[in-house]
Order: structure tokens, then C-alpha cells, then sequence
């Protein structure tokens, strides 16, 4: 049954300096007629996290900023309730940039970033938009194919609680590394500890740039770096001989919408003839589903662990940016907006 | 003949911000006696470069700071004599760490540096400390072996007039790749020109970033960094996907004792799949004489042009520095003191 209208979050106004509540509103629209070409997606769950807020202030994966008075940006699962398209059936479960919005309808352009989800029943839907969507080949590819990292390396994760970073931490365990993860809670320190990771910081209350050369006593061998600024500093600080840093975000910079904070000692990487590496799996995305199909067996095995943290309801999808930008989220990040 | 005393340039303050001539001290000593083990070596040249900077507020090669009142750090070549050590003939000709003085006692922890000079009579001595020293093999393995250019790449080269950059050109050129080369005068521009450089640009009264967005439409492939600064950021803004950045030097950042400006848009390495691989040739010295010899044939064969720029007297050393800080210096800084 398609109700006659239905609700969205648009982005009311661009961020000054760290995302507010404001700067975005709630709207109820009425349901479209579709066009010939069209689907319109029933969203059952999006995935809010720090590329958001790059959406919002720079764009992401080539785009332009979200302008003001559009549906916000957020990937999301959901299931197909009309379709004048003949690759789309009523029913079919779906993943692709659906936005902040309970209904979504996708033509023309955007038709190619719809995909079917390529989950079978019996793993929950949302695990497309996280471990075996895009985070979990990111994290393969960016520590495994990027970061080379040897049985007996040191690896460092930063945001290792986060979808990404908990993923970084378990590959990295299961290639036979010391892991140390870097996190703002202890209580996700404990998590992280009960996965395996060998050390954890919790960079709200500890040195960690003392603390990295504490526990990392022959330097760091692969960084895999989420969050840029001091973490990155602290980390290029205690490199090991030949280190590989993996650059995969740079959280704690995005908020600003002026430049990053570029690291000072950059120049480590010449004391250590260590590299540092671009990535995004933008530009992967061809490879995505084979990783992703390498990761099935692990998570079946239990070796990649994931949590999710969910809000109910499209007006709370300002709010969980809010808690992402913070820290204060729990696993991944997804405000449900129905049953599915 | 050897004289009762001669004359050596000491560290006398630490400079503040720029190095300036009153952190050198001229002194006349006394010849000293040998002591078993030991080898006097009379100084012909010494060479003066951006790295002497580096001597004097951090230190080099992992060594620390020279200390106020000692000889200031430099390397030299010479000869023989006169010699307490079975290694080492009156007559012999030698290439290491000489220092700014007419003559230098070595031995102890010192004598591994001292090397017999291993170019042939024909080829001059000097070049040991540059093309067929250190600086041809840092351009080789630095460009060659971590740049990795393909044929038809562009390659950019910051102090491209420099020794070390000059080389890069070269290299660059020989192995099919178009060549951009900054430099700080027209003078240099027309010699980097007349050795085939293909676009060249005059950091000094150009826009550098628009000029290399100019002369790069498909952007750097390989970027070989001697000075740091904006000169990086603007390389960075310019990169080609897959882009390997090679950090060899950073001079513009040498001269302040604080920390280095980190490059704001490192992130565009995330934005073009990009590495950004430190280098120094300290760690490679095994390897030094294996590519030196590599370069012979090139040489010979004209195709590594050099330059040296040549002040006489021990007394010019510290001018000398100061030249090459500012980029006057046009070919290798070297300070002749005695006819070789």
C-alpha cells in the first residue's frame, strides 16, 4: 500500500563550522507519479556516517555539495514498490543513494548507483550498506592490497571502533598481526579488546602520541588512518623502517569546511622511507563485489564482528550525524525508517 | 710540505631563524699530531648544500646537531698526507665527511666514512661528491626506483636546477617522460631548456600551481620533491591519478628550527588513488657504488650535464651557505681550498 505522501530531511542550510540540527529540515511531500524509467524504493534503513558531512560542504565521489533545498545524501537498503522500469520488479530488495527520505524515486541519472542487493535472505539486508558493501572491501583493499601488511606487523587503526576501523582491526588479526586500535570510549575499547586487538587508546583521555611508542616499542609497520590531524602526527611520529600509512579518512577535518590541518611531520616518511597512500573506493568499485564475496566466509566464520546502532525514524537522521561527528555512535550508524 | 697551522670554519651560535654569518667562526689551529690509527688529510673542496642546515638545527644522517665550537659538517675531497693507518698512503685520494677546514684529522668511529676516492684520474675528483657521489645515485634510485616513471609520463622536478634536481631532469629525459622543471631564474630556466627540459617555470615570479595546471593538462605522474612548502601543495593540487610523489628534500622548511608546514591537501592523494614515498640515499649508501657506476656510461655520453659553482678559501664556506639558502648558487656549491 503507497501512502499519498511521505517524509524527507532536505539540507536547509550549508554548515558554518560543525554541523547543527539546522541545518537541516523535515518536509512531508506528496507521492510522485513515476515516469517511464522510474523506481520508487521504499527506504527500510540509511547509513549515516562521516562522508555525510563531505556531502554537505565539499561533495563526495565527484559530486557537488548537496544543494540547499535537496533530499541529504546517505546510502540505504529498501525494497521496490513501483517500478515503469523492466529491470525493476515490486518486491525487489534494493541498495543504492537513496537519501534521507522514507520513499525515493530513481530515474535517469542516478539509475546506474541502484543496485539489487546482492545479499541472500538469510544475512539482514543492511550488511550491504556496511561490511559487505562498501566498508568491508575498504577495509580489505586499503589494508590488505594497500597496506601489504606481514605476519607480525604492528598495525595501527585509527577510528578502530568505527564500520570501517572494527573491520581494519579484524583483517588484520586474521593476517596474523599485532593489532593496536585507537578509540574514544572505553567501552568500544572493550569491544575491540574482546575481538582480539592485542592494545587499544582511548584518545579522549590518553597521551597518544605516548602511548602509540609505549605499545608499538619497534614502531608501526601499516597506519591505516581514518581520522588525519594530531592522530596522524602522533602516528607518523613512531613509524617503523619502510611503514606504509594508508590514508582512508580524515574525520576529525571534515567538519571545517577550510582547509585540513596538513601534517607537520610529514617528513618522518623520509627518516623512514616509509609511503603514504590515497584511497577510496570510489575508484574500486568494479572490485567490490568479488572482496565483498572473499569477506562472506570470514563473517560466517565469526572473524569479522560488526554492530550496529540504530535510531527509528526519519527525524532522527540530523541527530545521528550529530552522534557520528561526536563519537558517540556504537557501531554503524543507521536510522530505520521501516520494517522491512 | 705540511704547514704548522691552518684555518677551519667552527659552528659559533645556533642560528635563530635563517642561518646568517655570524653562526660561523674562522679560526687558525695548530697542526696536531697523529696518533696511531689516525690520518691527516689536506682538503681540496668541500661541497655546500641545503643539508648543512639540516646539520646545523637537527642534524643529519641520524647524527646530532654540530656542536658550537666544533668544526661545521661538510663533505669533502682531498688527500693522503700523512697517515698512522695501514688503510691509508700519503698521496692517497679520498671523499668523506672533511668539514669546513684546510685539513682533518680522521680516525676512530670516524674512519668508516673515508673512502678512497674510486674515480679514475680523468674524470674530476669533485664529482665523488655529487654526480658519481651522493647526489647522482639519490636521483637515480629516488626517480627511477620509487617514481617508477613510465615512457610518456610527466615528471615534475621542484629545484630542478639544483644537483640533485638537475640530474632528475636528465633521467627523466632519458626515459621518455616529459619533463617540467621549477626553478628560481631565467638563467637556470635557459640551461635546464638546453638540456631538452620541456616546460620550465620561474617559481619566483610565477604562479606556480596555475603554471603547472598549465603545462600538466593530464596531470603530474611523478613529482620529485626537493623544497617542500607550497611547492608541494601546489604539485599535490595537480596530480595525476596513480601519482608517486617522491620526498627528497624539503628546503624550503630547513632554515626554521620549527616544525615544517605539512601540506594542507594531502588528502588529494585519497582524491587521486596517489603515494607520497619519503627518500633518503643515507639508507641506501650499500647500493651507492653499484649506480654511480650506472651512470658513468651516461655521463660520458653527455647525457648528465652538471654544473659547479666554485668560491676559493675557507673563509667563502659560510657565504657559501648562505648562497645556496637563498638559491644564488648556480651549479653545486663547491669551496676550493687548495689546488688538488
Amino acid at each position: 500500500m503507497i501512502p499519498n505522501e511521505y517524509r524527507q530531511c532536505v539540507v536547509a542550510s550549508r554548515p558554518e563550522k560543525s554541523v547543527t540540527l539546522d541545518n537541516f529540515r523535515l518536509e512531508t511531500v506528496s507521492m510522485p507519479e513515476l515516469a517511464e524509467g522510474e523506481v520508487l524504493v521504499r527506504t527500510d534503513s540509511v547509513m549515516v556516517n562521516p562522508p555525510a558531512v563531505v556531502a554537505l560542504n565539499r561533495g563526495v565521489a565527484q559530486q557537488p555539495p548537496v544543494p540547499v533545498g535537496s533530499v541529504m545524501w546517505g546510502q540505504g537498503v529498501g525494497a521496490v514498490v513501483a517500478s515503469k522500469n523492466e529491470s525493476y520488479s515490486v518486491g525487489d530488495r534494493v541498495v543504492g543513494p537513496l537519501g534521507w527520505a522514507e520513499y525515493c524515486v530513481i530515474g535517469g541519472e542516478q539509475l546506474p548507483n541502484l543496485r539489487h542487493n546482492p545479499l541472500p535472505a538469510e544475512i539482514p539486508a543492511t550488511l550491504a550498506l556496511h561490511v559487505l558493501g562498501a566498508s568491508g572491501p575498504t577495509a580489505y583493499l586499503g589494508l590488505i592490497e594497500l597496506g601489504q601488511p606481514k605476519l607480525g606487523d604492528t598495525v595501527l587503526v585509527s577510528a578502530a571502533a568505527g564500520t570501517v576501523g572494527s573491520l581494519v582491526c579484524q583483517l588484520a588479526l586474521a593476517a596474523g598481526c599485532t593489532v593496536v586500535g585507537i578509540m574514544g570510549s572505553d567501552e568500544k575499547g572493550e569491544w575491540l579488546s574482546s575481538m582480539g586487538v592485542h592494545h587499544v587508546i582511548n584518545y579522549k583521555r590518553e597521551d597518544i602520541r605516548a602511548r602509540i611508542a609505549e605499545l608499538c616499542p619497534k614502531g608501526v609497520d601499516v597506519y591505516f588512518d581514518n581520522v588525519g590531524g594530531e592522530t596522524l602526527e602522533a602516528a607518523l611520529s613512531n613509524l617503523a623502517m619502510h611503514a606504509r600509512v594508508v590514508l582512508c579518512g580524515a574525520t576529525s577535518q571534515y567538519s571545517d569546511s577550510g582547509p585540513f590541518k596538513g601534517p607537520s611531520n610529514y617528513f618522518d616518511l623520509v627518516h623512514n622511507e616509509a609511503t603514504m597512500r590515497g584511497f577510496h573506493i570510489f575508484h574500486y568499485m568494479d572490485r567490490v563485489p568479488a572482496v565483498a564475496g572473499r569477506l562472506v566466509p570470514l563473517l560466517m566464520a565469526g572473524k569479522l564482528q560488526y554492530k550496529e546502532d540504530v535510531l527509528e525514524g526519519i527525524e532522527q537522521a540530523p541527530n545521528a550525524l550529530l552522534r557520528v561527528m561526536k563519537g558517540e555512535n556504537f557501531g554503524t550508524q543507521l536510522v530505520k525508517l521501516a520494517a522491512s
